[in-house]
């Protein structure tokens, strides 16, 4: 029997010829990975095992994102503790405001992650990486602290589910519409523990970004893993961003999948997931008439250069709603620069939209634009849980950057075709 | 006996051919201004009273500017409250996010103050638009609900003393050095419920935006108010950013002054103010070794287009030190186009600073870069108290921009002179 993409990535990092769907390996890391939430309960456990020492300073990456530049006395602690123990063991890649991005826009930006690493993060969305054709999973901080000092981390092989992509997406469609249409079909426990492994000629008409964006959203499904296989546009970037040794998997032609969808990107429609799960969607025809209050275009999903395009292009000449609050956040410095470079924030600025620096920020109700009671925002994230971007009586509908900038004009839910 | 430019503009005011210091005068008031901290306050009061109407939905700003874009739930509904109070009063002059700036730099900007106007807010830096020649104090929030609903406000009639500015401040001594000298020499009381008097033939070297920053630190020696006389300059600001009538007070020849101070504005060092009080200065020459984490330029202080561009001309082809976080703070969205059109933008992420959308932010220890127990900052802001930028046992020195931006390359206080 044959392996998956991610089935062959663990055997070669467990040192076997083969493994199955269930077997309990021990896999070496590639990278490991933290941000400001959760590297400081991991540094703490590190501590409490006596430890001393990490397996590799250049395979630990330290991302104090969420909570900055510094919301508070709490999460300046918390960065403060995590900055002061990378230095004490020599970590690398710790990155501190002006430097840094979001954790998952970052680390492939800055050629941390090439197709067949294993990588774990102590965040639910590390998943992200798998638009390279790695397998990357997001760990609890216990884990971190463990992979940390042994560069290996225990797995249970899973089980996978393909998605066979054809046909084109139309021109306000994008990754995120692709992935909560899956979303919405299999349910936010459709690959639970499982491997999302997306293939087939519809995959040249993703872009990288659209693919990040895919992958990152793998979690919301239940996915162990999202993964990609790797084509010349994955090489492409990677030559672009990395310069560490990569290898590529391919799924064995008699892989074990579960399920095969076989997904036609020509029939999708700009998508919007409904509170309170990303499951709950409505293609953009149904979605009727939900008045909103702010818009957020950026995070780990959708805050790359792509999405600030695709956002340019819709509020060029155009301006935010007056009930609206339009926030943007590229996801790194990189992206931010040249989305500046590229006139986009004049574009922005004119509109009425604020930019804000890097910063996970309202994703996760942290800060940067939290949400009042009976306030509804539609945003280009992840997760729109009760509560996930303030009050718990707020509303967080995700969408694209195309309807999120669309909706941003028009003061309701609305798709670029309506403006 | 004469008057002094306040006492002839609360006389104008008060109907009243003169005034004398210590009398009590009701004035009529040209603008009211309130943020998303006092205004909440001062709209409960305005409740209480059983009041629904406001003297003029011209004459009040609300510009949510502390804790946003909102930084928590409870900043979220604090915005929330006045906004729905700004709408259902007809206020036109309310400032969301986007369209918004630090309350002090975004008045004059959209020349809602000017030359004579008499100004209560309910923010201490009110006093900022004394710059304008105009008489600006900050109230309490009670005061605030009486102003917005009565368009009067008692005073005292202050007491003055004058500063006769001479001579021409060298290359990097900016309006900031000034009013920190100024307030070395005289204390954190040394103006208490007195006006701060600017005049001289120096006036002529000092900018606008080195004037706001002076005015705007009068409460910082305790004044009631601060105010330049107008010349030239002013009315050429003037007419840029405001169609509303003017008039322009001089002190008469014989008005009276508790004291008069000559500054040689040649003579005046880049100053900066140690913890914890902003009396408590030295020349740059004077620091000493004093190694910091973190720099923040921006506030109704030095947030203000000459701001950035000293920044920039500091910061061109440096890097931030690796110990240091640098956050710049535009205070206006029109700043912050302005210094990214004049391509400053791309200086400061060259460097290696982080670029925030406009905030008060860390100023007030509000978010966006708070300091963690120990730390240090360089700021361009206004106050160093204990805890005012985060831990209780952090420390903020404030610097102008100049001295600031060295100090992030350096990492340690330091003049830019000693790059």
């Amino acid at each position: 029997m044959g392996m998956t993409m991610t089935q062959k990535i663990l055997a070669d990092h467990s040192g076997q010829k083969s493994v199955k769907a269930g077997q309990l390996i021990s896999a070496k890391l590639d990278m490991v990975l933290g941000n400001d939430v959760t590297t400081p309960v991991a540094v703490k456990e590190f501590r409490k095992a006596g430890l001393n020492k990490v397996f590799d300073i250049n395979k630990i990456a330290i991302v104090p994102d969420h909570f900055t530049p510094n919301k508070d006395i709490k999460s300046a602690e918390q960065v403060k503790f995590i900055r002061e123990f990378a230095r004490e063991m020599g970590i690398v890649n710790f990155f501190e405001i002006g430097q840094m991005g979001v954790e998952h826009a970052l680390l492939p930006e800055k050629g941390l992650v090439v197709p067949g690493d294993v990588v774990i993060g102590a965040d639910s969305h590390t998943c992200t990486y798998g638009a390279l054709g790695a397998f990357s999973t997001g760990v609890g901080s216990t884990d971190m602290a463990a992979g940390m000092a042994s560069g290996e981390a225990w797995f249970k092989v899973p089980e996978a589910i393909r998605f066979v992509l054809k046909g084109k997406p139309s021109k306000w469609v994008s990754g995120k519409d692709v992935i909560l249409h899956i979303i919405g079909m299999i349910g936010v426990d459709g690959a639970l523990y499982k491997s999302m492994e997306f293939t087939g000629e519809g995959l040249k008409h993703l872009s990288m970004d659209d693919r990040f964006a895919m992958a990152n959203m793998a979690i919301e499904a239940g996915g162990k893993n999202g993964i990609f296989e790797v084509d010349e546009k994955t090489l492409e970037y990677v030559r672009e961003h990395s310069t560490k040794p990569y290898k590529v998997y391919k799924a064995d032609e008699d892989a074990e999948y579960e399920k095969t969808y076989e997904i036609d990107l020509s029939s999708i429609k700009p998508t919007v997931a409904f509170p309170h799960l990303p499951e709950n969607t409505r293609t953009i025809d149904e979605v009727g008439d939900v008045k909103i209050h702010q818009v957020v275009i950026g995070s780990c999903t959708n805050g790359r250069i792509e999405d600030m395009r695709v956002a340019a292009e819709i509020l060029k000449g155009r301006k935010i709603h007056p009930d609206v609050r339009c926030i943007i956040i590229p996801a790194t410095q990189k992206i931010w620069k040249q989305a500046m470079n590229e006139g986009l924030f004049d574009i922005f600025v004119d509109a009425g939209a604020a930019v804000s620096t890097p910063t996970c920020g309202p994703c996760l109700g942290g800060h940067m634009g939290i949400l009042a009671k009976g306030e509804r925002a539609v945003a280009t994230t992840n997760r729109n849980f009760v509560g996930r971007m303030g009050h718990p009586e707020s509303e967080v509908y995700l969408a694209s950057p195309a309807v999120a900038a669309a909706s941003a004009v028009a003061g309701r839910i609305a798709g670029p075709e309506e403006l």
